[in-house]
């Protein structure tokens, strides 16, 4: 079939934001945080009807594939491709390339992360539906996220002109990328109302991608041809392996974005987009009681307890807390978490502490 | 021997004040929470020097006697009096002293609590010393407290006259007792100056408590009186057993106290004392670290963390606490409570609610 739609799920990432329940080996998109579905099923469940199993790509790393497979069995197992070593976006997205060239050349895909939240499914199938259109005209799609407040942790997409309006959804001509800016700069961006956060998600032809890494990014692109001359020969994991150990790790956006051309960004509107950096982001994603509070796991009882997070899981476990407010407790069993919500980002300092004293507990 | 000196423990308390540290089966006097020493312990480590083991008395229940025992082995199995069932402090200084009176009918007994806290030792004996020598003149000598708010938790004790002073310590004549007051009533005595708190320990002649008893406790008199004809025969028990089981529980105060005369009362002075009646009490008891901390057991990492007592059982547990406050937080493995300092009270409320809901955790 020519001119086909795929999602490639980068799943591979091994983030210790939601530490203590996320762990290295444990990483934010397989924890089963929301109505018992994790971050990387609820990845899957979003493309229903817009993408069969067959057409969902995920790449992983070996540590992770096991896990993945068992929790969305339905897609094929050869649909997982499993990188030797972790080698940055721009790997996944050229090791999906090729993959796909394979398959149809004409293909367009959308590449998608496996742990943020999304919580309107129909308009973010619409989006990917237009940036299909726009992708095929031969742009580089990106995914723009509305702006609350002067984040300095994301990457900042300007936006220029119109390039066209597709079933009443808005595409821009994009004017730079920023990554991630300094408050100052953060601020200036939000105040002018011309910039949007960077999804990372990214919706092209893959013939397209792999043109802008031919020009952009020779040492990918010399490990990407090695890999295709190998292509369903039983050499291609001992190449992929050899390929990969060589390769310096490198993001999409500073590999690729940056420099590109014919760049476009879809405004995502109301997405209900969060990347679930850290546990106060949870608010924005789990219904709270009348409190103000988040339950899960454990026996909570609480008095004058308001605008609180409380994670336990031990399921028998009794939680009783009086007089809080605006904390998050997370009780993982082997470590115990306390952190008032606006210091949510500070696990990440705690989490390097550790890992400099060689602790166990990461 | 005549005159002797005795100490008599009362130890059979069930409270749930520490709760989820203290439990019905595992009440506050056993808690091991000061430098691993129980507060019993600590009760009979403050005596050391004053009384020798020989003469000191431990009244108790059976549930908790084998406890004790284990923890104070030096004191001699005899010298614990098991009550069958509790029937308050007035009880209990009345089995001691049918006990002791059959020892040494000229004996003083000093009844002590349990499950206080009494920082200054070499000061507690010198009073208990001064206090002996009252008692021989036949007073009923109680210890006053110094107030430091208006409490309502505790009874107070109104200091008229001078009595004496011995050794440098005054001993000023009771005019009254006021059980716990109101708020209004304890700004009052606290502004008057001439009141101080119930300590709870009394130090009396054996034979001057027996006949306070026989004037003013009738049923409880009788009771005493039938142990008597049967003290050291095999049917003791049995009789101890049938009039306990009939016996109206009575504290000492309302009993014997209120309407007793020739009470004297010995203001403490700087003694340290704490009732350690709730997690925030423990901050006038253990030492704190620079950032106002006091942390027991687990390993705890703290980030921004102030004024907070930490307290888990488990040792290989790890917490973190980041960006907070005047919280006490308790581990227990099977509860966890987390509780503003100043709202610490509250937990016997949580107790109550609990017990009323016929909880497994109480």
């Amino acid at each position: 079939m020519s001119g086909s739609y795929y999602a490639v799920i980068m799943a591979g990432g091994g983030g210790t934001r939601l530490w203590p329940l996320s762990r290295k080996t444990r990483p934010k998109q397989m924890l089963r945080i929301i109505e018992q579905r994790s971050l990387f099923q609820m990845a899957v469940d979003r493309l229903e009807g817009l993408f069969d199993p067959q057409h969902i790509l995920v790449v992983t790393v070996p540590d992770q594939f096991q896990e993945l497979h068992e929790q969305c069995p339905q897609i094929p197992e050869e649909n997982f491709l499993v990188e030797p070593f972790p080698r940055g976006t721009a790997a996944v997205v050229g090791l999906a390339a090729v993959h796909l060239a394979r398959l149809d050349a004409q293909a367009v895909m959308a590449v998608l992360t496996a742990d943020h939240y999304i919580g309107n499914q129909e308009w973010f199938q619409k989006l990917l539906q237009v940036a299909e259109l726009v992708a095929r005209q031969d742009y580089l799609v990106t995914i723009g996220i509305h702006p609350t407040f002067a984040a300095t942790g994301y990457g900042y997409i300007q936006q220029g002109k119109l390039q066209g309006r597709y079933q009443g959804v808005d595409v821009f001509h994009v004017v730079r990328f920023k990554e991630k800016p300094d408050e100052f700069q953060a601020q200036v961006m939000l105040a002018r109302g011309d910039h949007t956060w960077n999804s990372g998600m990214f919706i092209w032809k893959v013939e397209r991608i792999r043109r802008e890494i031919r020009r952009q990014m020779p040492q990918l692109e010399k490990a990407l041809a090695e890999l295709e001359t190998h292509w369903g020969e039983p050499s291609y994991a001992t190449v992929l392996e050899k390929q990969w150990e060589a390769l310096t790790p490198e993001t999409i956006d500073y590999g690729i974005m940056e420099g590109a051309e014919n760049v476009v960004v879809i405004p995502a509107g109301a997405l209900k987009w969060s990347d679930v950096g850290s546990w106060d982001s949870l608010f924005d994603v789990l219904p709270a009681d009348a409190q103000g509070n988040i339950v899960m796991g454990g026996r909570h009882f609480g008095l004058d307890t308001r605008q609180s997070l409380v994670y336990v899981g031990e399921e028998h476990r009794l939680i009783v807390t009086i007089g809080i407010r605006d904390l998050v407790v997370v009780d993982t069993g082997d470590v115990l978490l306390i952190v008032r919500k606006d210091e949510a980002q500070k696990v990440r300092q705690v989490v390097e502490i550790l890992k400099e004293n060689g602790d166990e507990y990461i």
